[in-house]
């Protein structure tokens, strides 16, 4: 299994390189708008004062942790604004490898490949459990799969690749594992503004010192490149993660922070809506296309993702190539997903031209 | 020794609940105004269309990269852009230790904080080499220090908290020390843009596989909180540094780098001018306070700091506090920055109202 980025990069990069025009469904980078506020709020920065463009606080803008701790329902000194979620899950992991309760970090397979790469690099040994077929996770198998020598479960809901979301009963179980094996839940909710069932439900609503909640303004705002993100600690261990994120990164970016907050503040209901009704839309066009080229998939309950199996089209990187040259369609191998899903293609739904893709594949495949 | 920012808040927090009118000689952020191509370059980019508010390349904007490549006379793919200095450092310290050459690194005495913070975390053993009165460094002492443990000497010129700026030949000799013990010299040069002597000399022209240079565009260009950095990688040692980018923090922020290139660009030498004239004025200001303080300094050659030691007034943080309820002047107990500067305390330089705090300190140790 490797990193997401490196094979992502090179299959964008093959892409390309096609003599022909290919349709990408590669990368998870929205092709929506942000919220209006948060432009206007780059524009009202680019004339504050220098002593604005500063060093924000290094655990973040004191109003940006307040709006967050006001709508999540928690204390400001548990919020560490982050360099994205990925800086968010970095922190987590590491903190709960920290705590000397064992080496092994439990994960999902398929899995966001980011999560062994750095899991590995802290130094611990990743172990997989694997998921349903429509992307559930059975928390019997977390059960059986954890021990005294897990020091984290990293679950991510809304899922990507596979687009499930976790219900209630899950997440509470979730966390009721990791109490009992003195380990930590990480639960990786940067989709949760794309959960088209409404059943998605925060590992926040179950009070414990046993879990951390990671999330980002990345998708939500469709600003992946704004590097905004953050994690909600238990008070008992934010202290440690607020010093590493001081000596990785002194603090994270006040430009991008304060465009959030004023997205965050003035932004309704409405877009976010609007967003997921566009979303729901493409899901319909894509797998009305993936059932007229009869391939197996699950319709996502939430994320960008659709994950699909064609008859004796393994999901190896020598099928993406194919299918850029053969059919114009740029997605990721599921193998990058690991082994559960070898024989599956990634397609991420964030791109207008997702009615012509969903034309070639069904002309393709059918 | 505790991190800088703890203290740094500790102090800051102390002087403004102080009863009294306090000037501010903690921080190291510039007062002084961005180039103006760098708010422009901000504005252009809240227009731009939401596919440029997605994830730069994971190692920064190709154009700034090159841009960043052809000033400093490397090829493009040794640099990375990072958060900062801050993770430029980091990510240098990392590549050193993992190259399982010895866990020892390097430190001076005086240090920034920063260094030896993040040699902990990172697993190595910080060792200190005590620098001169002038802040200078022998390399003979380093030689003598370095040793088949050392996986790293982390140095920093022009120099936080001295002022000194280390000429050519001590470089070339670091280096040399690096290279013969197979260890790697960490070049900071974070206050390059502030020599005041016109003697600084980057590493960068010293060719060696044994030495990474970290920079940022925090202090040149006024905007600590934009968190644009970078670190430049002998060939061979690159790729996992960039793995370790990518696994921590992603990516680094778009609006900061377009900002920056387009500032980079757009920005001629008579800006960096001014910015060292006005510190020189305000060197001679502060240090005329000095003198009529009777107090002991080094003038500084380079960077934003003054350290001064006052007979009978170590510098402690008790002391600093009591500068500041009875001076109305708030600096940095020198304790802070390692054993040998005990005595002294550090004023930073980057405040309109540097004359007032001088009159202030003169008149108080008068």
């Amino acid at each position: 299994m490797e990193y997401e980025t490196p094979l992502f990069f090179h299959v964008m990069e093959y892409a390309s390189r096609a003599d022909r025009d290919v349709v990408d469904m590669v990368s998870g980078n929205p092709d929506w708008e942000p919220p209006a506020a948060l432009r206007d709020g780059l524009r009202e920065y680019a004339d504050l004062e220098p002593d604005r463009f500063q060093y924000p606080p290094s655990q973040g803008l004191v109003e940006l942790r307040e709006e967050i701790a006001a709508r999540r329902g928690v204390d400001a000194e548990q919020i560490v604004i982050t360099n994205g979620a990925g800086e968010a899950n970095y922190l987590a992991m590491a903190r709960a490898l920290e705590r000397g309760r064992g080496e092994e970090i439990l994960l999902t397979d398929p899995v966001y490949p980011y999560y062994p790469g750095k899991t590995t690099m802290l130094g611990g040994t990743p172990a997989y459990v694997e998921a349903a077929a429509d992307g559930q996770l059975d928390p019997a198998a977390v059960r059986e799969a954890a021990s005294d020598e897990t020091a984290a479960i990293v679950v991510n809901s809304p899922n990507n690749p596979t687009g499930a979301v976790y219900p209630e009963e899950t997440v509470r179980e979730l966390v009721a594992i990791a109490e009992a094996c003195d380990a930590i839940l990480v639960s990786d909710e940067v989709y949760d503004h794309y959960d088209l069932s409404g059943t998605f439900s925060s590992a926040l609503a179950v009070e414990s010192a046993h879990r951390i909640v990671t999330n980002a303004f990345s998708k939500s705002m469709a600003i992946t490149g704004f590097r905004v993100g953050y994690a909600i600690f238990p008070p008992e261990l934010v202290d440690d993660a607020k010093s590493r994120h001081m000596l990785v990164n002194v603090a994270g970016n006040r430009p991008g922070q304060y465009a959030v907050l004023q997205a965050l503040r003035e932004t309704g209901p409405g877009y976010y809506e609007r967003n997921r009704d566009l979303l729901r839309e493409r899901v319909t066009t894509f797998t009305d296309a993936l059932d007229a080229a009869g391939a197996a998939y699950t319709r996502p309950d939430g994320s960008f993702y659709v994950m699909a199996r064609f008859e004796g089209y393994p999901g190896t990187l020598e099928n993406v190539e194919r299918l850029i040259d053969e059919a114009g369609v740029a997605g990721m191998p599921g193998e990058a997903f690991g082994d559960s899903r070898s024989e599956w293609l990634r397609f991420a739904l964030v791109t207008p031209r997702l009615e012509e893709a969903a034309e070639r594949l069904a002309a393709y495949f059918a």
